[in-house]
């Protein structure tokens, strides 16, 4: 039985992952967040976020910087073209793979 | 500042894990597809689909029947009405994401 490739075989873990793709979808619409922002748009803990940002980091798809105001640290964080780029792969998979859905029901 | 709920905070796991969405995808195009169509669509290994194939059953989402052709097993796969139902799901929360994605690009 034939079977051509399936748009979910260009899923990358790395940005599909539900935290994760939360994160580069909410920095697609902003130029940067903060970490309570993204921590709160998300419902996520302190834990989860620093995880999943941890993971986004390393993979260099965000650029985390620290600030002071005044006396409070604030971090903020930034979608790198990398990231903008894999966040547009993954959408126009998830757009292939949604629209074969939809020509069914 | 205040944050609306984020479409990502409705993707569920169970659905969103990139090789499950896909052995979904794949089910809500047919009405049924067997264990091989299903490892060569979505270009996986034997062990990885009945893995994924085992959280999906155990969810409810799958079911898995065996049959014989001649002396020939063959495993038949089906989504369940609540598997159908996780799906429309998941892909409302994507259509959703990627909606807000658009918008900015």
């Amino acid at each position: 039985m034939a079977a051509p490739e399936h748009p979910a075989c260009r899923l990358d873990d790395v940005v599909h992952q539900r935290v994760r793709l939360g994160i580069l979808a909410v920095l697609g619409q902003a130029d940067q967040a903060d970490f309570t922002y993204l921590r709160r748009s998300l419902a996520l803990t302190d834990g989860n976020l620093s995880r999943h940002l941890g993971v986004l980091e390393q993979s260099g798809y965000v650029e985390i910087t620290k600030t002071f105001e005044g006396r409070k640290p604030r971090t903020w964080v930034r979608a790198t073209r990398e990231g903008r780029a894999a966040l547009a792969a993954e959408v126009a998979a998830l757009r292939e793979l949604i629209g074969f859905y939809e020509e069914v029901t």
